[in-house]
């Protein structure tokens, strides 16, 4: 593991670190933001999974979230959306190739063997942080943006035990019931749907649900709201009387002014699952 | 003028706009942002200049200061940093030409007529502001990063009663006592060192001071503290009894996430004055 660079940032450290990954067969870049309190022994985490077309870079600047990370001394780490590299495949459209992994392991050509963002971000990289940093594994939870929405709750569903808590701000919520979404579940798992199911929010809360709190917010006004699709997912939320906070937010869309609006509630939300 | 965008934010509105302006003889494009308040009547505004490289997006995307301004009911205004375009001159450095405007009224060739970023921002632009949104002229306050927060206070020392108070994060302080400084100011105004004496913050904090408060914060681990001279302005705050607070931050560098860190306390400092 190599390290990009190390910020002082809200009284700890903003690192950007580099490493050969196994699960997706490429260097792959993080920023990680350990607060203070990490100086003194492994603090809670929150994973941040970002949208279509982010590297690791987009939240970490843009985001707002290291403020209250800091203020509730917990660890947020920010991986890229995708393996990257002259030797991975890609695509001309942004919604698939490098840049948009899906936060699924892809079993078709060409994105196969490198595009495996499902391993990665629930296997090599937590074993990385744990291992490296201060983080204490027993304590997680996750979020994530639009696609790194999809990847949060699906992830937090699809692991019991593994997340407190689960929030997402404009998740891509019920992809195999979506045009748009069917093109990318194809084209990185192929055919057989029963492969998708376990990757939408929507199937897998009227499947199992989560144990623990769950909050998703989505702007009034964003751009891609048919393709989200956040109504499947409230009613399947209400039909399995999960506890949950599902707010659609006033005038606001689906840009990081969105996500910045909220984030002081969203780690709020999260530390009081992590720190229980 | 022309809206470019419009994203809801914070309860407010974060826009950027572009205009034809006369100072600069070429379209310049500003972010504002407008906090819920602005609905009811004009808001007070803070100017926040940005620094070499910068654009009217950097610190409105990274800074995090919407949030506070928002709690304060305050506007927020984020220019540009130089004259752009096919048409206006530019230079393979970082630190000359497009993206480094200096706050200063170019008379050199190439650089005139294009690069009159003082007239623009203490002229043009608040004429358009309090013309067009609900902006209080009578109430204005003014900060900036690095060649920006050259700018914040070489513009406060130079225009009495029109900012209630100024700050700055890692300023350039001393340009007329860096070679580096003097390559720029001479590049943009020539040999005579008597037109270069306003826009040095240290030599007007000599001459005139500030009648309001003053906040400045550097990091102790700024990459470019040489060339800053923060000492020069520190010195100079001390000969004149100047109210102010000089702070030297432990371990932050020149980065955004040094701005971020301390943003929260720099708009509540400003908003007390303005409020006052």
């Amino acid at each position: 593991m190599q390290t990009v660079s190390e910020n002082t940032c809200f009284g700890g450290v903003q690192g950007v670190y580099s490493h050969a990954s196994t699960a997706c067969q490429c260097d792959m870049t993080f920023g990680l933001f350990l607060p203070a309190e990490a100086r003194d022994g492994p603090v809670p985490l929150l994973w941040y999974l970002s949208g279509l077309t982010c590297t690791h870079e987009n939240a970490m600047t843009k985001a707002g979230a290291q403020a209250w990370a800091a203020d509730h001394g917990i660890a947020l780490v920010f991986p890229d959306t995708s393996p990257r590299g002259p030797g991975v495949a890609d695509d001309d459209d942004y919604d698939l190739g490098q840049g948009a992994g899906f936060y699924v392991n892809a079993t078709q050509t060409p994105w196969a063997p490198h595009f495996n963002m499902w391993d990665y971000v629930t296997e090599e990289l937590p074993a990385l942080l744990t291992d490296k940093f201060a983080i204490d594994g027993d304590r997680q939870a996750i979020t994530g943006h639009s696609m790194g929405g999809h990847g949060a709750l699906t992830m937090a569903m699809n692991l019991p035990g593994r997340f407190r808590s689960v929030s997402a701000f404009s998740p891509i919520c019920n992809p195999t019931a979506s045009d748009w979404g069917r093109k990318q579940l194809t084209a990185y798992m192929g055919d057989d749907e029963t492969t998708w199911q376990r990757h939408d929010a929507t199937v897998m809360m009227g499947r199992t649900g989560f144990d623990g709190p769950v909050l998703i917010d989505t702007g009034s006004k964003d751009q891609f709201i048919d393709l989200l699709r956040p109504e499947s997912m409230a009613a399947a939320i209400a039909l399995r009387r999960q506890p949950a906070t599902f707010r659609l937010q006033p005038g606001y869309d689906h840009s990081y002014f969105f996500v910045s609006s909220f984030i002081e509630e969203h780690v709020a939300f999260h530390a009081q699952a992590l720190w229980d």
